[in-house]
């Protein structure tokens, strides 16, 4: 390809060496699979990145999508890659055959949405969010429902949404205003505004469904008393016919990036003639809408590690060819410029880059197995996977989201002049990479998450799970003399882990639930940090299996790379717990003590 | 004001309790000043920022310099602000009145071009980059150089630049290949190319003046054969009239920010007739830059704390209104929201931004000071200065360049999903934030400057005044109990600077300078870090001095702000240097080693 974007070789070697996803093909669910199978999806995946999205990808961005006064004007070809996707079978992949899907395993889905969003972020979330939608309608809603709505959303041709937040109701989802009135026709009548829903409104769909948060007439406050609702923006008639349903677009945002996709408000209930159709049970929103929390936050990271891999690329192309400057021992001026690769502080800059690219992704395809592992178990072997990703989705969600914008940002860095210039890529990446810590959840939310509910969840056990997992890495890293070195700084990192929470949650015994969760943002970091390195080790001990079978050429220059990438991690990334733990176990309180009057000035 | 984009009373309070610069005044350079009228140059600084630059800040971004093929057209209002600047005596406010200035101390000049560039920093680089360019006239160029071009100059009317960066030559300043042939008419011809100049040519000026570097025929290669030029755009014939001059605008960058000023292309001698001017003598062209540099170095670190400055304003402004959440104690969903300036996440991210925000005030307004002492003194106190300024440039450059973009992004945070949105003025601030690290030396370039060049020279001599100034502090410090813990926290981290300093001197001292300078960066960051301690404490010894005063109502809460935010940095960013101190301890060469082909995948 002209660009690259993401790497094939890296990614396979993720899936197949690292996380081997071809253990999944042995049980009855994913029994139609095979590698060739896999390696075939992932071309299908690669072809349509690099022939169809990628070349989008810049002009989406400098063609925001415009408000019309009454919808959203977007790129045309969103229309052609939704129905594409659809005719694809990309937007039910996942889904089981009853519902019309190919029980595709979640963690080689995970894998093609890794390439789309390399490709062209904001043109991949148009089927993504379909597919959610239409989820929750195939695993809540009636069969009404799933024949009338779901049925025609997967095949691309309308738009589905996940709309939750309102103009006072972002974080906290327990103020959602939006009320649905019961009639006795079977329907609610729907009467409030949303705000911030992604592809909210468009004219590339035929039509928008909503799967909605609203308070149904004397529910309960809070989020026990959410319900979930199809809210589509056309109702269909007895006669199959669309019907305009009072879902009112009322503005977009123009946003620093992720400018190919449409963030809209909505007003419902304008002329009272917005119908809602419930689904599932009344004040069981919030249950189902975390159902599907999980993998959309996966979705994020996932995102957040693609943006991160194109800017990589780019920097990488880029420092290969810019030649500027000499060896530091070089004092000939009349030498000629060496490519800015050989400089120490780019290869660092870069490594730091592969590190979080590579980790992120490894650490996306474990959480996407963990649910393929989770769905074709159960009892005590489900919950345990069910477990550890609990624990596991603030990092999932939150690292790549971070780590992205410093990973976007350094790409800038090895472009110096240009990086900062629209006339090359890297920094649309870094202002399309800048909305993850906002979206499903700021990272402020994923760290009280985190802290105050994963980590105590039943008695500790996903925590225990988790050090499990760690400790069979750690023991079978520990049988290379390469690795052993890391085998145990991780497990010192650990140990420093278990202190600090420790500590925080002997605050919490206290009942000092404001002071235990106050620093809960750099304990997600933290802990976030530790979690990196476990991925790291797991492909450093993949490395030392493939080199046994004496690679050579690329395949060893690939090899070596990915262990100085792990040596990288583990010498600078992993020390940076050091000084967050010094803040962690200082429990001063001091951001609760500072009052908002010392802010005037 | 309506928005505020900076705080009038902490840059008094860091201009006069923190930095005593009225101590000045006793000096005869400054005696023409005192302290009503450094009020006065303030408060006449604010009316230009508020009532004419902060309204054009949105739309100078929104409505980018466009290249017309050949000229850059910009707003419409950049003429006026150059001329009112000029009619101010803002552009040669700080030049001897021998040189037409008022000799304004560099401490308070910087204080007005934070308050300006807080305002909007596009439109304050204008004046900014004229004002360096003339005083490198007035410096070193002819009288005739001095009459015929810097005296236009500084009035408004013509634009002055700096022209050093050729597309070969960024950093690698040694490669510049612009030439310069002598004539027996008293110029020289140039030819060559020009590339990311400020301002390099707009439509809002009637002439455009470089400063620029090229080498004459025969001499030396690399950085010792570099002679300084004025360039016009348009040359003064003998009666006085414009005539071009071969300067040809090329085309100007598209930028992430920063969008209200031109970068532009440049093409001299396209028709042999590029006529330039020599300032000084031959080859002493990049001694005469540099010593312009470091000014123009605290001016870039100066913009970048301005920015986070205004980004900060903006987000403590809106978490005071929104209201979101209730407090983690409070469980009855029907209670109010509150403000999310509650919120323990949300005063650490506003504490965050103070910290960098005023930390690097601060140090702007000492680093300004040491110029103007300098200016003041001879002989071996002259030195001292000098030296101190030498060895806290490259910090003074990048710290708040680096972390004014982790402030300007913590800005959106707290914005949420409408921080992201272009509606909301922060997002602009993280896209003008991300130049910095980029012009006027990378952050890398001044890695290896801290490191490879100011801590060793003189046999350390900066780095003694250095450590003779913090201990100063620290003692002073230590006679408060409120403070002492803090003094004995930045001598703790001294004690690691220096060990960690040592090491890396052990590296150089047997001749492995790849190695020594391998994590350059790094350095820079860790010792940038505790310089930042050290300035913040200076500030809470200056706010134990003032609360003495018994200080109420605003004064008090300022105080307690104050002495919260200098806690903030010696809890949160200080053990920041543990982290850094382990990998910069660690000599295992791993940047030098990892081979540019292992990233091949």
């Amino acid at each position: 390809m002209a660009e690259k974007f993401f790497s094939e070789k890296n990614l396979k070697f993720t899936l197949y060496d690292v996380h081997n996803v071809e253990s999944l093909l042995k049980h009855e669910r994913f029994s139609d699979y095979n590698k060739e199978s896999f390696d075939m999806v992932l071309d299908t995946a690669k072809n349509i990145a690099v022939n169809f999205m990628y070349p989008l990808y810049s002009e989406m961005d400098k063609n925001p999508p415009e408000y019309t006064g009454s919808t959203i004007k977007v790129n045309k070809a969103v229309k052609e890659y939704m129905l594409t996707s659809g005719e694809g079978g990309w937007i039910n992949a996942t889904f089981p055959p009853e519902h019309g899907g190919q029980q595709m395993p979640l963690s080689l889905f995970n894998a093609c949405m890794f390439i789309f969003a390399s490709a062209n972020y904001s043109l991949s979330v148009y089927p993504g969010l379909i597919s959610g939608a239409a989820s929750l309608i195939y695993n809540y809603g009636t069969e009404e429902l799933q024949k009338k709505y779901a049925e025609v959303m997967v095949t691309g041709r309308w738009q589905g949404t996940m709309a939750l937040t309102e103009p006072e109701a972002g974080s906290s989802l327990s103020d959602v205003k939006t009320s649905a009135t019961p009639t006795d026709k079977g329907y609610y009548l729907i009467d409030g505004a949303k705000t911030f829903i992604s592809a909210g409104d468009h004219d590339n769909a035929e039509n928008i469904v909503h799967l909605m948060l609203a308070r149904v007439k004397g529910a309960p406050a809070g989020v026990k008393g959410l319900s979930l609702f199809v809210v589509p923006k056309y109702r269909l008639t007895e006669s199959g016919a669309l019907e305009f349903n009072d879902v009112n677009c009322a503005g977009c945002y123009h946003k620093m990036g992720y400018r190919g996709a449409p963030i809209a408000q909505l007003s419902m209930g304008e002329s009272d003639d917005c119908r809602g159709y419930l689904v599932g049970k009344e004040n069981m929103g919030l249950t189902y809408m975390f159902l599907m929390m999980n993998e959309a936050r996966i979705n994020v990271g996932l995102g957040a590690a693609a943006i991160a891999s194109a800017a990589y690329y780019s920097a990488l192309e880029y420092t290969k060819e810019r030649t500027q400057g000499r060896n530091s021992l070089e004092k000939d001026p009349l030498k000629p410029q060496i490519p800015i690769i050989e400089h120490a502080d780019i290869k660092r800059m870069l490594l730091q880059q592969r590190a979080i690219v590579e980790g992120s992704l490894s650490l996306m395809v474990y959480a996407g197995k963990l649910v393929d592992l989770s769905r074709i178990s159960s009892g005590e072997e489900k919950e345990h996977y069910e477990l550890l990703l609990e624990l596991l989705t603030p990092i999932v969600k939150t690292y790549p989201s971070e780590m992205g914008i410093v990973s976007t940002s350094l790409a800038i860095q090895c472009l110096g002049g240009y990086g900062y210039s629209s006339e090359f890529p890297v920094e649309q990446y870094m202002r399309d990479a800048r909305i993850h810590p906002i979206h499903e959840g700021t990272t402020g939310i994923q760290g009280m998450d985190l802290l105050g509910r994963k980590v105590t969840m039943k008695k500790g056990a996903a925590v225990k799970i988790y050090l499990d997992e760690i400790k069979k890495t750690t023991d079978e890293a520990s049988l290379y003399s390469d690795l052993k070195p890391y085998a145990t700084q991780l497990n010192d990192a650990l140990t420093l882990w278990k202190t600090v929470t420790n500590g925080l949650l002997g605050i919490a015994a206290k009942g000092e639930i404001d002071l235990f969760l106050a620093d809960a943002t750099l304990y997600l970091e933290f802990s976030g940090i530790i979690c990196l390195a476990w991925q790291w080790l797991i492909q450093g001990t993949a490395v030392l299996k493939m080199i046994q079978n004496s690679p050579s050429g690329s395949d060893l220059n690939f090899a070596e790379g990915k262990l100085f990438t792990m040596r990288y991690f583990f010498e600078y990334e992993l020390p940076k717990i050091h000084g967050l733990s010094i803040r962690l176990k200082n429990a001063d309180g001091l951001t609760l003590k500072m009052k908002p009057e010392f802010f005037e000035d």
